[in-house]
């Protein structure tokens, strides 16, 4: 018996998100069939991020045991050949059999895409958010910064938010533009449910001068999720990286 | 009377190209549909560039007729109500009765992608073209010079070209690196049926190391399409703009 971890890239939009429901594909659902179909043995597939409904990820994580003889580095090449081809392995290795992906202490990466122009762009149409109001990106840089630290994230979180501690820390919040493009990313040790969405939604609030800056500040003093403002649609969300303490 | 020009993006992926057919959806096909609708009229369309089934477009430009009295600026707005989402016009405005797109002198700029990588990247795998195999992207640099310049590029167009004269202008030839993207970029004064795609095809022959870089100027000397490389795949080609002297 042996635990391997794989690295994947999917493109969310038609799937209902990560796991595993009765009603509708899945991304967790997918590779757990092409797993058992290519091993010929029950896997139980334990993900790293269970993504909503649409989001994107270059690079989830997550393990499954196995008694193959199949090499951990090996994994991607044979998933590859029958995945559907908006599901890609990147990567994939062996891991201590102890090695669990939710309890193990990470930094994870999630970038958050606004297109801010007069029209759509139909090439990244499925992967942003178009916001066609010009946006104050150095206002929304400035406010963005109020989130970088160690706080308690209950206004930035969903009502429906099941974890009893709503406190993480944020390492950086950075605001990037390239052309109409605009790109929110954040690292973080963990996040809540919908956290970066409700973040995004946010920024674009501060970004129209619906609020300043400092108000980001209060909000997240307030504890209130009604203070903050609206979850931005799943498209613009991508998970990008996760990274383990001692693994590359 | 007066002629409206439209600068039209488009994700060609399930388009049969631009030029209207009987078998099959085409953008022209689209667009034409859409203002007869909107404006009550019949209309020709007349495109600047027949792109291919498959090729993608940032700013394809085409002209019609009208009698309508909806300003030449506000057709963008009007049209994009109601087109596909993979159609967006992104700027429109009214020209003199007398501009043709085909007739008129432009430069043209072409980009050709290609995601070098272990595998397919989710995201991008409908623009780009997919080679596992590492590319020398120096010694494809180095045969991209050769293109640059006035020439007969017989030996880069399809052996369906009907046009008489094969002589063009190429006034830069890119070979631009981010990350494992790699990025074709070409501007010239006019392109032949399938040129940039063998241009491509070719260049990837010579970073595979298939070929010298030397031996594209063998190729085109030698004014015979067999020599040259094969044709890239659609997905990979986006006519990037049209440049019309005394327009911007």
């Amino acid at each position: 018996m042996k635990r391997v971890m794989l690295e994947v890239a999917y493109d969310g939009t038609k799937y209902c998100g990560w796991q595993i429901q009765d009603n509708g594909e899945t991304i967790a659902g997918v590779l757990t069939c092409e797993l058992e179909r290519l091993l010929g043995e029950k896997i139980l597939l334990i993900g790293a991020s269970r993504t909503d409904a649409g989001v994107h990820a270059m690079g989830n994580i997550c393990v499954f045991d196995t008694e193959s003889r199949i090499p951990g580095e090996k994994f991607c090449y044979a998933l590859n050949r029958s995945l559907p081809e908006d599901i890609v392995i990147q990567r994939s290795c062996e891991v201590p059999m102890s090695f669990h992906p939710r309890k193990r202490k990470c930094r994870k990466t999630y970038e958050y895409r606004i297109w801010n122009a007069d029209f759509i762009q139909p090439f990244n149409r499925k992967y942003t958010y178009f916001v066609y109001k010009k946006l104050d990106t150095d206002k929304m840089r400035e406010a963005a910064s109020y989130i970088t630290g160690t706080h308690d994230f209950t206004s930035f979180c969903s009502i429906h938010t099941v974890v009893p501690d709503h406190v993480r820390t944020i390492y950086s919040t950075d605001v990037i533009t390239e052309g109409n493009l605009i790109t929110v990313r954040i690292t973080g040790n963990g996040f809540l449910y919908n956290m970066v969405r409700i973040i995004a939604g946010t920024l674009v609030r501060v970004g129209l001068g619906d609020y300043g800056p400092e108000k980001v500040k209060e909000i997240l003093e307030s504890r209130n999720r009604e203070n903050a403002g609206p979850t931005a649609p799943p498209q613009g969300l991508t998970l990008m990286k996760i990274e383990y303490a001692g693994e590359e």
